[in-house]
């Protein structure tokens, strides 16, 4: 059998979660909580699992978990999306933008991907003989470079990725970068996937922007979110996608056959646990709270932060200790240090090197401070 | 945007349940049990996420639920895969039909696809560029006829899709078949998607033929599985592929950015529940008496009924109460008579009415008493 996507390899979070078990390092590599989701969640689930609902959900998502997606979507970007015809629930936001590119992408059509991004992208983009055409984030800080991303765009452009809270940087787009977004894509036949799964985890005083929220965006954009970052349920797989009914109808065509529905004693749990609006009111505050002490763990050492304005990750920068590749870097910090990190070029498709390491402090206080005492040693 | 799958509407399955709850009617259609899972399995799930396996599952599955699965297939088939190369767990079997496709068919390969059939086969070949050659069973009884599937096997054949025992008809693969089907692909480049999703429900004293039991086919099947037939959990979204090396790793890729990886404290909970082997060896007893309840309870009705020798489904021929297309028949039965079944005919691309409906027997005795009684009225 002759490979489809013969340069992939073993996924870059799987690689340094098992380095990190071999070498019995701190894992701050995968971006996962080390501590557990709210009981009360998990106290709803064995609920509707006794009451029965274990059989198969309704295709695009059960109908108390979509309306209650519309109604958070509103109170947050000022748009009601309709849970019939505009929210698919899926299984994980990786299974959303899969369905999304699917849906959109045919052979010889470009994708503007904007790099570092996570890793899903360009394999699901070229499965459907599409281009992924690939324009770096700007330094210092991975803003985008709109005048670049509009150099790049040619008749062939079908679709621009854009993913906000950004991982790995943390980066987090304005409004400005929205409406300049908007108008790059307004009256050409560009669609838009605007990634938000970190959509709950911004800090200081910025506020998340929603591709949801600008009325051009939304009809032509497929916005997809998670579960699995705001209630620290990674593992359970449950996303979705909001999109204007047409797209809706052709992302649903792909979910019908790529996994046809989703977990239904989860989405009944994830529905009613919403209804708790402080869990995710709070989340910035909770995450803010780790990346200061994480930042405050390490002050007295060589690393170099960049701004984390979102997400649950860190960039630092290690110039000040190493010249070596990140990824050389990377494996001797799990090797001989006993901290795993990701390296950051791993999220660009040329392996570009910029010397950052990218660490999850979606830990406990103590994992932080373990880590930090082994990191200031460098 | 214009539709990559212009053809496909809503499910078969999706219309018919909703038009069965608009009615009242009671649901045959859809298949899933209307009883509950067993307790232990729920208590499972409940004692794992408290342990907190509430984050990312590793991307092949978790490791204890592979080597179970390895266990059973040696049991069962006498092959044992190894858990970390030729087993992936998925989000139920539609994931794993999706990825096996996706990661063999190239643009322009022919796949050989056996009808009636379930309905995801063909939509994920087109998505890859693929042509589905469809190869009518044979009447009566839909066994297949391998001379013509030979007839339709060009240079350019990639792929062969078999399902055994097979949805809708109830027909179970004989050792015959199986050998045939290897004799078949040996020798040429042709692999082979085996769908045995009701592995665990043969009737009377018929045995489950898996590919795997097949040197020849084993060296290039994938052959695909699922735990909502087996453990009433339909809900659940837990399927496998048992592939060998190679194929496997290209899954794998597949597997890696559509869904990533699947439910952890189900796949921990399914992994315990397997020691017992019980629970699976009644499978077939248990189902039995319900398909043999069922046609105790029509015996009065002018249904005629097909053997169903496996699965939980039961084809009735109702030509001696009308001549209509079976759509307009199914269509009536639900609201004149108040009972949903599936029209065979959505099993095929072209729509082919034998005049049979499909029924799906997974439920409480109540049920099937009270749908038989509507149903001899006619
Ligand atoms: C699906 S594993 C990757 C988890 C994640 O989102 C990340 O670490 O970036
Ligand atoms: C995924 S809904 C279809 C369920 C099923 O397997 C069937 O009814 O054939």
């Amino acid at each position: 059998l002759s490979s489809k996507l013969p340069d992939v390899g073993t996924s870059i979070f799987s690689v340094m979660s098992a380095l990190a078990n071999e070498h019995g390092a701190i894992n701050l590599s995968q971006g996962f909580p080390d501590f557990n989701c709210p009981d009360e969640l998990m106290e709803l689930v064995t609920k509707y699992m006794h009451e029965g609902f274990n059989q198969y959900a309704p295709m695009p998502g059960v109908q108390s978990l979509r309306e209650k997606i519309s109604i958070k979507t509103e109170k947050l970007y000022g748009y009601r999306p309709d849970p019939n015809t505009e929210i698919t629930v899926t299984s994980g936001a990786t299974e959303a933008l899969f369905a999304a590119i699917t849906a959109v992408v045919k052979p010889g059509d470009e994708v503007v991907v904007l790099e570092p991004c996570y890793d899903c992208y360009a394999p699901a983009i070229r499965l459907s003989g599409g281009i992924p055409v690939y324009v770096p984030l700007a330094l210092p800080g991975f803003s985008v470079d709109w005048d670049l991303v509009k150099k790049r765009i040619t008749s062939k452009t079908r679709l621009i990725i854009v993913n906000t809270p950004h991982n790995p940087t943390g980066a987090v787009m304005t409004k400005a970068d929205m409406d300049e977004l908007a108008r790059i894509v307004d009256g050409n036949n560009i669609f838009v996937i605007s990634d938000e799964v970190y959509e709950h985890m911004v800090f200081d005083d910025l506020k998340h922007h929603s591709a949801l929220e600008n009325p051009i965006l939304r009809e032509r954009s497929f916005v997809i979110s998670s579960f699995g970052k705001t209630y620290h349920t990674t593992g359970w797989k449950i996303g979705y996608a909001v999109a204007p009914p047409a797209l809706t109808a052709e992302l649903r065509k792909m979910h019908q056959f790529i996994t046809f529905c989703t977990v239904t004693p989860l989405q009944m749990a994830i529905a009613d646990f919403m209804d708790n609006e402080a869990h995710y009111l709070n989340l910035p505050a909770f995450y803010q709270e780790k990346r200061d002490a994480f930042a405050e763990y390490l002050a007295p050492s060589r690393f170099e932060f960049l701004p984390s304005a979102g997400t649950y990750f860190q960039l630092l920068k290690y110039d000040a200790i190493s010249k070596e590749h990140d990824q050389d870097f990377a494996r001797r910090l799990v090797q001989e240090v006993g901290v795993a990190a990701v390296p950051v070029s791993a999220f660009y498709h040329d392996k570009t090197d910029h010397h950052y390491l990218r660490f999850c402090f979606a830990k406990s206080d103590e994992t932080l401070c373990a880590a930090a005492e082994k990191l200031v040693k460098l």
